[in-house]
């Protein structure tokens, strides 16, 4: 178990789908949990301090609203905390990011867009690219591949 | 002891001292501590799930930027916890009410104004008032106070 | 009586019901009021300044846009005033949740999210709880009940 | 007395001077009220409420923070009320303006500019103006001098 | 001809329909105009400038985005200019709020809420009345009307 | 070639539409080309480099979210760079906005409305223009086109 | 005369100055004019609409608050109308950033950073480097300036 | 050498002076670079693309306004690269955080919180941790460290 993602509600799942799926096509083990910073602090408590004697190298915490998941997630562990604000109110997100990325001096949490759960993914395979040079030709590669199909659009593009 | 206020950080503490001054002025037991929602989670932990048995009331809890405190502590109580925005970013606050009001569904935290600590205490004052008549006079004397002080300043501009 | 919900208008009421709801769930009476407090002034202040001898314990006041409703109910009462910010208009409920919150110093009101009805009955609750044990068993079993759905949504999302 | 200017606190006043010195240059009857919509409810209700009768023309209004005097105001007279949000918190009078301007439609409420005290003076006397033809002669009057005291910089700026 | 309503897109028109229903229910004569401070500038200019000679009392003027012209007119009359911001952007109308309540002193503009187009007219209303005690009564008879709108879905609701 | 339209996605295109309708309705050639300041940067790079060289007098660039186009393209080439925030995400636009316009001193980037692409397109023709007297009187024409547009409507409204 | 820059007040000129010394460091002739949207109407009419005639090829126009200024002008010409946002009001500069950013389709306005008097500047030069090759050496020239500048700040940081 | 640092301007020194001194507290070998993403941009690629050959593990790269440099940095490299927003502007950081924080998908960006330098060092050493046990133990230390400060602090006031 590598990378371990963890979200409030179940609800954020759909947001969360393409982190799951891009961890996948790297082929890295990972974990899903449901968890409430708020409703369940207890599991929250026993997921974060366990994590890194469970195996787990990287975290993804999401949450929406006053989003204080990936902070307290944060609080009990020193492993890399990565921070997915999720637009769940009338706010459009704003409340998420807010929370999650003003984080006081001491505690990190690294944040990404709004509903941005690819990247989350991206940043914890080149973490993990760090000891494993596999990832790190996978993740160039990746690259190679976002850049054709930008290409592949601009032919398509340069008719018009 | 019947009311308890925490804060993350000595810093708050100047923001803070009209609530404490406020209690004191009504003659309210109350304790003050000083506990970081990212920094000391055990602490706080144990300070809110054991507040109800220490015979706490209510519980006034202060924190800046991503603010977690107050939703933290409300994880762990369901005694009334009332959270203050401390204005300590570049973002003027916005960031730690952002964080503290839009709570969600299960977990209420009562917002104040952006360094309102005055009004913290108030609200406490107000709740404890419904057990105990004496505290609702005092409450009725203090607005008439209020009342006549501003009633003075009118006065004094009247003549502008 | 013991709980009184008012809103500036009945168009609020679909975004209040969690609240109504709750409120039954804990099988507290309560009184659900229509008034505004810029189109019915008088029906406000008569509201607000008899609510405690009516035997009213705390006060929930939803409203959008300018959201005066729950400053003008606190300004005429020293009960416990727990105020909604409702998004009613284009900028979110950002307009709403800054007229609640910010209030002065003197005259608190305890600003719930925006649209957060829910947790304004269970901060009634709280409050209502202090004086009555039944009220804190309920809500420790409220949030075991809660902790349970987190955790059966846990055990879907594990097989993903 | 034409014009009633009422703020809720006295700490506004050096704000709205401009308002007060511009209605004395046009040589209009002015009221200054100290009067606070949350401190000082009922005072603010008998203002309003007599303004008309006591030949009260058009209502100044200011406050800040929440900010809801001008609202309260309006919703005891049908004179016309002008409000100027006052900067006074962290928020830079964002708060304050839109508490102000985003009235509910039936009690209409003429904001002004954050801080705008002299157009609020000007405003009203543009409403007086309908019915004395002399204000509206002095106020082509200040446009011109306005005009003036721009082309006299213009000149300067001129040799830049 | 006793108010103009002007506007810078036949856009605006369906949210400023309960301006021109509202003077047409008080009995009042208007006009309706389409011009836009920037595409049609001087239109703008000859129908601000003489509006007062054709015997216009109040302008009433909205428009959405960068929101000049209600400045605009402001800047070419004495006459009380009410300025309605209109949401017609990703903004959701803050900036046509900004652009139309921000203006310098000297040239008061008086702000409604983002598409508050009803209110424009009733203030538009409350500055004729000073000169029209008719227009007084009509004015206490529709806030009557309002209290008893209200009142009907107190009754509905106090059954929920 | 005379004006380069660069975005960083195809998903883009339909929002500027208007300018590459704009540019050919004034009879310039243009030329349209995806690539993305993040995936493929090598290919802006080239693109900004060159493109004096390959004859273009004025480039217009849009993206969304993030935004870094329009200020990479600017890095890399002292042609007039007019770039277009998209509304692409959660936040109406307004992370595009500052991203674009809020460009350090030394490197400028002409910033549009959100969405404004019709208006680059009018921006980039000003600019040909001082060098190309037909552009001048086809612009005096747009103009006076618009001013007829909206005096047409202008006609319908007063009848209503 | 090539460039004009326009602003509403003779206290915006601290703000753009660096604007002056950019065009002087160039060796461009420009005018400096103080004229107000708001208060001088006429005069920002005539200067707009007769700089074509005077040889003015690029007008920089600078504004706060309600920023009307960079709009009115841009109605009356077809010359590239460049605006400067001026933080001048406890909004920082956002609400004149909107209202000169946000310009509907038809005439465009280049929006600079809030403040951003050099960058203006540069665009103007931008702008007239086009039928001037001297001039696109000099911009090429202040380039390698600029890098010069940052690379020397970079040898004394290595040492850090 | 291990952890680069990257900024745009000397200015953000002092803001980043926690980040080197953090990452000198535990003993990290780290360069300091001053580059910018528009001025040196050709510099900035050379130090992005090199990066990984010259034995660098994690960048962070610090800006402030349209703070492009911490993407412009990770389109040229798949290490992980950890933005800090600078509070320069007049809008308080909030530009920076938005340009920083928002990237698209496929090209991540670990935001820190405004001005929040030293939570970027400790976050690339949790990075570096993955591959040192002896950072991990440091890491666990430096926690305690900051529990006991609070602990201290929390002792003080206890006596308040």
């Amino acid at each position: 178990m590598k990378v371990a993602i963890i979200m409030g509600s179940d609800s954020d799942l759909p947001i969360m789908q393409p982190a799951i799926a891009t961890l996948d096509e790297f082929g890295l083990e990972r974990e899903v949990v449901i968890a409430s910073a708020h409703r369940t602090p207890d599991k929250v408590h026993e997921f974060a301090s366990g994590a890194r004697e469970r195996g787990i190298k990287v975290i993804i915490a999401a949450a929406g609203a006053a989003a204080h998941l990936p902070g307290v997630v944060a609080a009990y562990t020193t492993l890399p905390v990565i921070g997915i604000p999720i637009n769940s109110t009338s706010l459009g997100g704003l409340d998420a990011l807010l929370s999650i990325v003003q984080m006081p001096a001491g505690i990190p949490v690294a944040a990404m867009a709004i509903n941005g759960a690819k990247n989350a993914a991206l940043l914890a395979i080149e973490i993990l690219a760090a000891a494993d040079a596999g990832l790190t030709e996978k993740l160039a590669l990746h690259r190679r591949k976002m850049e054709e199909e930008v290409a592949q659009k601009a032919v398509i593009v340069a008719n018009i």
